[in-house]
């Protein structure tokens, strides 16, 4: 029975990984990366363990599969009209996201895996990279718009405002509200529009 | 042998306080919060592993009083006569903290560690916040010189200064240097001075 979902013809291998994936975040996000197994893995997932070895080899190899799967969505930047408004809904989603108790286990339980896995730490680069990918659009209306000048760089305007609300949630583990995304999307706008992430070459040690 | 340190008459409490606790940030270091034992703790120390439970009783309370001792510093706020210099200097003191060869286990540890103990995601808070508290002086001259309007928040700057470089190391695991603190702390004081830190109350959800 553990293993007929291995043994059925047509997309068996999809809905394994599927399968073996989901239960890795589920207990991912239950227990933390320190006490995730292949064998508690297999038995959540109904899948075999000698498969899952075999594919995934480790707790290491499993999560950043997981992770991997998580850039594998729909997500798109949100277009408001406004670089201030685009900013503070990409800061108010982390906030959501890491706060809510329903959702937050599962994205701490990845950031906090990054700490004791290399495997994991690069999926979350790659995640993070791909997203920033996504929401390089919002600069580039800004540009278009207006708003800000020619050579603003994204990538940087997504830190500036998703750090502050990493910083709280964290380091300083203060509390974190979405008027705190608000202050901050204002901050970042305000000085992506006096041309503060128009980047130059650095002398500075 | 082991138990000696607590048996000298005079300072044996602070200097056992201190074996203990410096044997704890040591193996915090070393093995991360996961395989941190008391056990381990008082081998390391030299003394006696019922002193040690006695006192810290767990490997939450030994990592939450290290953490605590971390404050016990003189560090001040740079004070260069310039904003933009002062919050450069702080985000690059966190870059160089965090990236050091020879420096970066311990504070990286202490961050995991309170992923997995309530007990230590309050002592970094509380570490945070008294570094807040050290640092309100940046804010302070800078309105004093006419940098920055009378009422900007200090401790958001910290946070708009430090974050970005903290969502390099900790999420999107990119490579961070001491020319990124620079952009940021450029834009963050660019931002400060047009008025972008002065709180306002918020309307927004």
């Amino acid at each position: 029975m553990a293993t007929s979902g291995t043994q059925r013809p047509g997309g068996r291998t999809e809905r394994t990984r599927q399968a073996v994936l989901h239960a890795t975040l589920d207990l991912l996000a239950e227990r933390g990366f320190g006490d995730l197994t292949v064998d508690a893995v297999a038995e959540r997932s109904g899948v075999h363990k000698t498969t899952v070895y075999r594919r995934w080899s480790s707790p290491d190899g499993l999560v950043a599969a997981a992770l991997q799967m998580g850039a594998e969505d729909d997500w798109t930047a949100p277009d408001t009209g406004s670089l201030e408004d685009d900013l503070y809904e990409v800061a108010a989603e982390v906030v959501r996201y890491f706060t809510a108790p329903a959702l937050k286990e599962l994205p701490m339980a990845s950031v906090a895996a990054a700490f004791q896995s290399s495997q994991a730490a690069e999926a979350l680069h790659d995640f993070y990279a791909d997203r920033h990918v996504r929401m390089a659009p919002i600069t580039e209306r800004a540009v278009a718009r207006g708003e800000v000048p020619p050579g603003t760089d994204g990538d940087e305007l997504v830190r500036a405002v998703c750090g502050p609300m990493f910083y709280r949630l964290l380091l300083s583990r203060e509390s974190v509200t979405v008027a705190d995304a608000r202050v901050t999307a204002r901050a970042v706008a305000a000085a992506a529009a006096a041309g503060s992430f128009v980047l130059k070459p650095h002398s500075e040690d």
